[in-house]
Formats: C-alpha cells, structure tokens, sequence
C-alpha cells in the first residue's frame, strides 16, 4: 500500500488505520507526491491519498491525477484532522517560538490562531516535514497532526487550533474497477454550449439520483475549458445508475467511470 | 487602488496596466493578502485580485471573499504569465544555482522544467518576494515574472518556463454593484436534495443564457455543504437576465448577485 509520505503525514495515518481494518498484513510505502502513489498503484497494490478537505475542498492534485489515468476508487475514510502547535521538548512555553513551520493547508486552515501567535511563518512541503525540522530548532515550532508530533518525538503546546470542524477524505485507489458500494465517482466534458451541462444532469435527476459532489476543473491545455468531477449516490450495480451512465455518455463529450466505493 | 502585492506581483503589474487603460492617475496601495484588498475596499476604492488560472483553476481566497462580503465584479482583464527563471547579476549559467525559490503556483506550473532542473526548491509566499530572495542570495534564482526580475535587477537566464498557455484572469472590484457589461457574476446555495442543482440551472437553460463558469465551494462550518460560483452570458439590464436570476431566487436557499462586469 502506497501512501502520500513524508512518514508521519495524515495519508500515513490513515493507510495504518486501513490496513487494521482489513486484517490484513500490508507492506506500507511512502511515496513524495499524489501523482508518485498514482504510477505506483498503476503497476500494482492500492494506494492511500487525499480527494477532499471539509473546509478547503478538493484536492486538485488527486482529481486530475483520477481524470487522467486509469485508477479506480475502492473505498472512501473520513478522518478529523486536529491540528497541533508541538515543538522540541526543551521549549518550555510559546513565548520562546520565533518561527513556525507548516504545509500551505495547515496554515490556511488555523489563520485565526496564527494571526494571534504573531510568529514568522515558513511555509514547507508537508505537516511532517515541518515537525522534523521543529524537532531540530530550538526556536521553531510545527503546525502538525498529533500523529506526527509522537513521531518526531514533539511536545505539543496547543491543542486543535484548526479553524472549526476540519475533516479530509481520504480515498483507497486501486487499477482495478470495483462496482460495490453507495456513491459512484465519474468525471465528465460537456460541449461548449448552453445548456450542455443541465441536460447532462437530467439523467440523473429523471432516475431520482442525489449528487453529493459536483466541481469542475480546468483541461489546462485549452484555456477556460472544464471537465466535472461528480460523485452519486447509487452503486455500478443498480439499473438506474447504468441506465443514467449508458445516457449520460450520449450527452458528453468524453465520460470516466472511476467505480463504486464503500465508506468506512 | 488596491492590489495583491508584494510590489512586483502580477497584480501590482495588472494595476498599472488597468491605470493606464482608464487613463486616470490613481494612487495604487499594495496589500499583504486577497482578504485586505476587499476589507480595503469596503472603506472606499477600487481593487486588483486574481481570480482563476487557465491551469490552476479559481483563486478560492477571492471567491470566499466574493461569497461573504458585499464587494462587486466591474471588469476583468486577462493576463498570459510568463514565468522565468532569474538571478542575481553575477551568476553567469544555470550550473551554478543550488535553490530555487517560488511560491506554490508557480512551482506547479513549472513542474515539467523543475523536474529537468534538479535543484532544491523552497516555497515562499509569492513570486515577487521569491524574486527579492534570489537577489540577495549568490547560489539562488526565482521562478517570477520579467516584471518582478527588472524590478529586483535580476538577470533573466531562461524565458518561458510554465507548462504551456498560462493565463490568469485579474477582476477589479469594488464595494458599487455595476449593471454593465457582457457577463454577469452571482453566487448560490442550493438545498440539500436531489434535483435541486438542476432545478435552478433550469432558470438560465429555459432563457438560453449560456453558463461560463460553474464551480463549487465548501461552505466550510457544515461539513460537505457547498456554495455555487456562476458566471453566466449577459448583462443585468437584460431582461431574461432579469427575469432568470428572480426565478432562480425561489430555487436557491441563498443567493448573492456580484454584478455584471466589462472584458478589458
């Protein structure tokens, strides 16, 4: 099982979190992008990565890494994500921090608290990333999880100071295509014309199919052209939803199935 | 007149190219971040944010912004981004760079040169404050504008280094609702039920009013709720307009006109 790396991020969680809920003995392996653990899964195994941030949305990334090659999604995890302020343990208190470390997610997701600590902030890679290099600097301090503070041997000074309720879903990937499951995931390209879009959502909303997840994202090589990411409710296995796919491809300029998945 | 800055920005460029347009001498004011230019222009004035990459898609810190605060759309002016690659003056090639410094977009949109590159990159807030860096630091570059690189007296050692067509859109704002122009900007809630997305692009297809943009956006405080960013053809002194958008109030549970707005 691949997972979003550095050791210690929230996609190192919850592949550990997974691999006891399935009973089974896996092989956890870090890889350095979204993109990596994609051509990892494309060879073989499942892969651990983030799709969507309750508070900052989708994660761009993982979407047009979906759209373009042929991995499915096979389970979906919700996980809170608690923030933590955690320094070496010789800091006493947090008038001694001058500079804190984070991922740009991190630090979009806790200004309040920022704006009032009043410290440099320096932006890295990823959470982990910067509890490692709060472990080494006398003056320094991470924004992390409580997962990574454990790891690098970390104090933690403050508890939860993310802006509010914060949750990432997380999704397991696989090449192959699975058809169990509530929601369905599929992206699509309408034609550039009026009224392309709402006829592609009459086919769901002729069979009564809910749309938890509507966005659109850029094709990049075309200027302000889009495709859609959607997820329904309904698995590859009901009638209506491959009555709706079968019509919905007659509506679409190019059309994705990334399967059905099951929520744990 | 308010910008994104720090001075060197693309904002800050897209500014002076916006004054000389109108023609008129206005004092142009950098701030630290997209929220300050709208606080600033609540009090009184006009603003500069970006607000979608033709590659990265929609800026979500000017949407939001957009969404919560009572801040119009008056024109939009399209800007193609050149990234290059520049340095100090006494660097003399490539070879001799050990860091590159960027911020987040940038280092995305030049994955592909990074990659060939191989040297270590460090994130920073902006291009322009990248650009400050590299001019003090004797084995750094910055991945920036030219504008940014002349500002700093740097040298420029390679030209054109994005991902193919990059273009960003810029929208002037300000806290007037305008009636004019060729596209009309508005903001949606709809219920949580199946149909209801549909229901309310009904108002536009039935009119013939082409969509030009539709997005998503986490409502952040309810998990998995999200608000609707639509840019449709027309302007609201048309009457289908008119008649679409009160249509389409009875189908929303909140609804946020931000005006029509001039393509300069």
């Amino acid at each position: 099982m691949y997972y979003l790396g550095p050791e210690g991020s929230y996609s190192h969680e919850v592949s550990l979190l997974f691999s006891n809920l399935i009973k089974k003995k896996v092989k956890i392996v870090s890889k350095q992008t979204i993109s990596e653990v994609f051509d990892e899964v494309l060879k073989n195994g499942i892969g651990v990565v983030p799709i969507e941030n309750s508070r900052e949305g989708p994660v761009n990334e993982t979407l047009d890494n979906l759209f373009k090659k042929q991995v499915y999604v096979k389970y979906e995890i919700e996980k809170k994500i608690d923030i933590v302020l955690a320094s070496n343990k010789k800091i006493k208190n947090v008038e001694e921090i001058r500079r804190i470390y984070s991922n740009y997610y991190a630090i979009q997701e806790s200004r309040n608290v920022l704006n009032d600590l009043n410290k440099e902030i320096i932006q890295v890679e990823s959470t982990s990333k910067a509890a490692l290099l709060a472990s080494k600097d006398l003056k320094g301090a991470a924004l992390c999880s409580k997962f990574a503070a454990n790891l690098y041997n970390l104090i933690i000074l403050k508890n939860n100071i993310q802006d509010g309720l914060n949750i990432t879903r997380f999704v397991v990937i696989s090449s192959k295509i699975s058809k169990r499951g509530k929601k369905t995931m599929l992206f699509f390209i309408v034609e550039h014309k009026p009224g392309s879009l709402y006829k592609a959502l009459k086919e769901f909303y002729k069979r009564k199919i809910n749309l938890t997840m509507i966005y659109s994202r850029p094709l990049k090589e075309i200027a302000w052209n889009y495709y859609f990411y959607v997820e329904i409710e309904g698995s590859l296995k009901e009638k209506r939803v491959k009555k709706a796919l079968k019509e919905l491809i007659k509506n679409t300029v190019d059309m994705k199935i990334k399967g059905s998945f099951i929520k744990i």
